[in-house]
């Protein structure tokens, strides 16, 4: 493939992919190992929002009754809440509220999701439901100030399309749940942002034109639409792990587009901010696929264009400590996250990485890649960044090549290249290669940080009549990064090269 | 070549590359930059003791003259001396003592050496050289503990043989030097052990004969040797830096074995600890050779054969922070350090860093490679280690094969691999890329400490015959660590790897 | 009153302080708020183990279980339990194990104890829980190596003899449970120490007969006895808090005298070790006397007694990140710990902090207090430390004086003195005073913190007749902690005193 | 005295105790110890500029020479000045530049200043110089950008006024210096702002009042007016020490007035900011007087009233690594440092910190108190600080008594009180106290910082007719920091108090 791009020729680009990351559920914000795969992805990626379920659940433990005088009361208990989001906060994260799931003493009955069993039943009491909202919205307000819990949507529940997170599906007793709850939030503040309905992609446009109908006609409050995409087919469950096919590359925008256009058929939505507030490659946290290079490809592709349609697409999530499906057996155990325990970074990782440092002001992008310009904080120099990606799922492993040509003024050019494919940066290959032991030590596991490192190089480019080419080669389910920055002349203090080996 | 390794056929191999490293002077220890440098190295490879000129030196200040009722009086300040000692002790290093250079109020001429202008003139009152040699002494004493002190060699200062060091080059006043030096620590100790006569090698074979014969004539205390060397032949200066041909790989060796012989042919010295307390290719801190990756291969060479004559050798120096002939204009000077100011590791840096993985106990040595194996911790499983290395200093750069069969209990084997070349880990190259850059910014720092790092690969081995045969390929000035851990069975938690992209 | 203190007098004390302390359940040890309270406790106080619940509660989750083809098989996960030993052997703790409770899948009946409901019925299968004792201290052998593992004591269950930890307090299925499970560990490995019976207060006498009669007749392993002692009468429970008077100071000392008596009663047992594994003033985590300074003066006491008969005398808890009651609503809540939430020391963290400098080498000991002196490490010199407390439960708040003579060589002392006591480090009462607020703003917490630091003094004192006097001034509820340490004349460097405001 | 504070009442008071603070030489800033103290001061403290001599002395190593074909030529090296930069920005200062003192290759004599040697002559070659400033400054804005640069004032040279500083204390010859270089930077860039003349209290008013006359009439750039002032009398050096008696208390604001009347009566300069650039109570560095409480409270009062004048007053210096009179043996040596070697704070560390806590809004101001108010960033509420100071330097050790009444909205408040004065926070007494050690080990630094620390304590008052009344004393030489907070209701969830020993 072939690339020529101007510089006038500005190619249309949103990079929100650092809006938002999803987490497993809030209470296990309270762990060690938690706060430390965030801090390093805090450090080196550095995302602005966090979403996850469970503020309600009872582990987090914010709504308490106790009897008194043979009364039962209702006490709100914000200890450990608190500690989640000073610790959000003090790693320069705000939190994506999602109001959910029911505390068991205000339920209305017994089902539950996942191994860690959050109820997702309905309120046994709206009244009570409403007042743990104001009471919880209120404090932060104490402990926050406003200004700063202006900034956090609030979303209502979670897939309540799908039986397994809201008892029967029953749209029109979340659509009572919707009503309550944000009108519950806007008592407090009317400026904070409240939203939903938080579906994914299970009769998605029926869900969707009914929600919005219901909020436009009965003037609900409605400051932003939410759902969720994922982009696998039916899974294999082979003992303890759930094998898929990919969807294809179009998969996943071409639902993003539909829903875009649901939301601008309504007048008073039209242009309204769309959150995905969760998305990955697969649904299933027992999926060996997102330990893998592919995985990191395939997101990559994704990354570069779901701008198009959304405000946020919140990767599930930005780490492996999870349970869902319970506690894993092991570092490598296909779980969602960018890192594993032990903070070995996937290669999806690197995906992220690599796309928080190209900013948004493309010149060109592609199928198969992006190219972005950033302007030198201390002269007027400009600094290219490609990224470029070849995710294959199947046998057919040959190369891309890409060949660029860029405008840029003439001069010498510095190219710092990093590299993450199969070969050079498959953390989960090694681990196989050494046993896949199901704990590690501290050897094993610096070995497995060295193993999960983009391979580096480095080179010079002269640009002579106002184009730099560079010839791109990448392996089945690469991705990379060039950094290109021109280099200006220094003082003469060089060495003569040819006196020194390997300095050229 | 190839390489059949008998677990029976021990090799000869004594490890003493992490005994002692050498250092700017003294004074530099209160540098901040000195101090990260130093850290890192600590952490990373983990020297045991620390070498370096300047004890005496007015900038750290010792020797204090002041007048009081119109008498000129004496006193010490320590100040900056435990600072510096503090420091190394919290490092995890020891000090090897070099008694010297003269302060200024104690000197009986005007020599200096080096931009810092040590004074290299004997003193003008030796009975207060040795009440400056005893206070300091009994000071340390004092302050950390006679059994902490009892573990520091003293050495008498350096390189007397030069004029440039020692004034005419006097071996009888060296002589006197060494002798009142010598009793002055025996004094406040006799346990304390104390050396030289710090020689390089120039006249060598004379001074370290004329010196064991005065010592064992005349009973002064003596309870090891030093010596220095380095493998360059004469420089051409060209502007700033020095270029100098290496000398063959059998340079240093033969010259030590010579001084062996010498000390060994001294009936009450046979077997005397030689310490080398210098060493380098290159005795300039201007050549570009030391941030090479040939000096990182031609250094391997030496670490596996030293130690057949030598107690510790030390390599001169651990850092950057530097100031013989100035300040360095440029992160790469050619400079001595392992690591540049910044902290860049230089190639070399890995061949110390792979040498302090591998303990001593060989089971094969040759002219590219050395096998070690070591006990696991925590069960009975052997784990090897291969170190093989490839100096070519010319233009022919073929590659070098290896090819080894070690004998190992049948099973299945995990590999990990680093490899530090001219390709993949040449920061000196891509710091000429980014266009010599005098001063780096925050990002230029960050991408050459990447550029820095050895490429990782692992592979899994099956051993059916009890024979494990690795081949290994070296590019010109390649070295390389292999780590060979048998991998024991785990639980069954596997995946189904046709299933998962690039898992095998 | 008045202490004469011979340095011929050696007094008894056993400072065991140290050898071991308490912890909420094993899984709250993946909190990061559990690392940061135990680490800081480390840091500076330095227990030597921990010993806690919950090891195969199924949150921690090794038990499991799943169905593959039609039938039920048992798997362990050990990915929690490596996380928290790992954590804990990185901080200096070994685990003191405490094998219990019982995995859901795996138990008889229904019955738990506490908020996080641990199940307290007797294995449903005996061989199941012997196979699982026997895979979990297994797999602790392939993780952290033999030598490692046999310095871990291994206690069976948790206080069998109340009801509310054993179903029916059933003496005689408790003896089941222990020899399965002693049996169980020597079968792994003999020579890992294993005891019981972890009783409380409650019938002790009978149980601790009848448990040792048990053992010896049939030869079952024990190596050492462990039981609990708290020290306060009834609760009044008033709305969410227990209120207790303390017991008498002999209390504690005379129930450990009657065990240790019964212990020494059988010939085979006499001199065993009888480990202490929970003790505290109140075994209510609602019971604000474990924040106050009364608790610290009564702990002191105790502290300085409890070496007479007890190998170890377990603190419970270091922390107050613990869950039995639920999750407390606010800082200071009454619990057990060392140091709130938020990691506020109370008064209690001090007189551990006081115990952790003394050593033992005791000159005297008295009710109120206990002088040792350790020898330095660089000089000859004898340090002395003196801890004194004076707990007042009730309304006579006199002070309490002692003059201690202590015999030293004469010369300059100089004292360090540290003082906690009502009115200078007294954080729950700072907290009160800031309006109880239920979650601390890092101001409020950094303000409590410095409220919760010793009053600091200095002074010198002569030694002219070889008696150091000291005069010490203790108000209700107070410790000190005073190190005497001999000056030693220093090089003439001092100001002129009578020039300097405040120097003297 | 008795303060009554009313709302309305706003006080005069401009709080620039932050904005700058003096360093010892710029090379210092190489140092590992300066690097640890300014890090604690910037953590603490947070100072916004720092200035400190010797940007052009040889040990920067920034104007360098070389012979090339015969010819000696000028090359500029920039390592350890953007060392040193790159730290204090890291620290979150930006420098206040001040070019001197003269490189010995550019000089014209060979006088010197300081144990470090500064070359206090003018250039052999103004043309030169000039170029050195514009290489300087040229260089910054390439490595920092033109907006950082922008930010940093430029000074020229040090106290031209005293012979010891400037050759013969030439005036002209200062003025043809200032011209050179304000006009140097101007051509590097116009907006870089420049001044001077840098004097002292000696001649000051002939000095200013010419220089300024020479500014205007010859059209040279001035953007600010720069001093210095000292308020102590002539010193007895006393073997190491210089005792003198401390000015009184007005007469540096006095001298302030005066300068500030003569820069306000050039109608060109009217308003124009005065910066001291440095202040301090002695000139000496080994005046024990810097490091007593006498020190912190006149102190105190200058920073309360100094902002009246001056846009800046930087105090000298904020730590102990300094050389002007060689190298301290104690770390308690009467240097200027707001913290010693070792990082103990002295007491006038406190009257910073209070400082940097009470912003700039003040409700009252007398001889002995500031009162401030603050608004609470997350309510409506406000909280008042209070410091105030008592210095005494002579006998008479009364107490001062201050009674405030300010008006408050009723309801409960919170008082966290720190209290610094020679009995609770006297660490230069604790030291001789403890034998006045040269260099402290471990325990008697941490010892020492504990001895540094401020009492504290907390209360509760009523404010019931909208007075809030405190009564506040001060031993001699205290100083005090209140901090009144309104208290909130709080969640029902308090202790009984009278069942709680000593919560009350």
């Amino acid at each position: 493939m072939d690339f020529k791009v101007k510089r006038t020729d500005k190619a249309v680009f949103s990079n929100y992919a650092l809006n938002c990351v999803g987490t497993g559920r809030m209470h296990l914000a309270l762990r060690h190992e938690y706060h430390k795969q965030l801090q390093k992805v805090q450090d080196e990626i550095g995302f602005k929002y966090i979403r996850g379920h469970g503020l309600f659940h009872d582990d987090v433990g914010i709504y308490q009754t106790y009897e008194e005088d043979g009364v039962q009361k209702v006490e709100y208990n914000f200890t450990y809440v608190d500690m989640i989001i000073d610790d959000y906060l003090s790693l320069g994260l705000k939190p994506f509220i999602e109001l959910g799931f029911m505390p068991k003493a205000l339920a209305s009955g017994e089902q539950t999701v996942f191994y860690w069993e959050g109820n997702v039943t309905p309120p046994s009491d709206y009244e009570k439901w409403a007042d743990l909202v104001i009471a919880t919205v209120s404090h932060w307000i104490e402990r926050y100030g406003e200004e700063e819990v202006l900034s956090w949507p609030m979303e209502v529940w979670n897939e309540p399309n799908l039986e397994v997170f809201w008892e029967n599906a029953d749209m029109d007793e979340y659509f009572k749940l919707y009503e309550v709850s944000a009108r519950a939030v806007k008592k407090v503040n009317p400026k904070i942002r409240v939203g939903g309905p938080s579906i994914c992609g299970v009769e998605d446009e029926h869900w969707l034109k009914s929600f919005l109908e219901f909020t436009s006609k009965n003037d609900v409050p409605l400051d932003f639409v939410t759902r969720h995409c994922y982009a696998t087919e039916p899974a294999d469950y082979i003992p303890h792990y759930a094998y898929q096919k990919l969807s294809s590359l179009s998969y996943i925008p071409d639902e993003l587009r539909v829903s875009r256009d649901i939301i601008d058929s309504f007048p008073a939505y039209r242009g309204m901010e769309m959150h995905i507030t969760e998305f990955n490659t697969s649904y299933s946290p027992r999926n060996p696929l997102h330990d893998t290079n592919l995985n990191a490809a395939y997101i990559a592709y994704l990354l570069s264009v779901m701008g198009d349609t959304c405000a946020s697409y919140s990767y599930w999530t930005f780490g492996d400590v999870f349970e869902e499906q319970g506690i894993a057996f092991t570092p490598f155990s296909g779980c969602f996250g960018l890192l594993t325990n032990g903070s070995i970074p996937k290669p999806t990782y690197w995906t992220y990485e690599f796309f928080s440092k190209i900013g948004t002001d493309a010149v060109s992008r592609g199928k198969s890649h992006i190219i972005t310009k950033e302007k030198s904080k201390i002269n007027d120099d400009e600094i290219f960044h490609i990224v470029a990606w070849n995710p294959v799922d199947g046998e057919d492993k040959t190369c891309l090549k890409l060949n660029f040509s860029i405008e840029a003024t003439d001069g010498e050019y510095y190219i710092f290249s990093r590299l993450v494919d199969e070969d050079v940066c498959n953390p989960l290959k090694s681990w196989i290669d050494m046993g896949s032991p199901p704990t590690l030590n501290k050897k094993q596991l610096s070995q497995l940080k060295d193993c999960a490192t983009p391979a580096i190089s480095t080179q010079r480019l002269s640009v002579e009549a106002g184009l730099l080419e560079l010839d791109v080669k990448l392996n089945a389910n690469a991705i990379c990064h060039y950094e290109v920055v021109k280099v200006n002349p220094q003082v003469d203090r060089g060495f003569i090269a040819e006196r020194v080996q390997g300095s050229r």
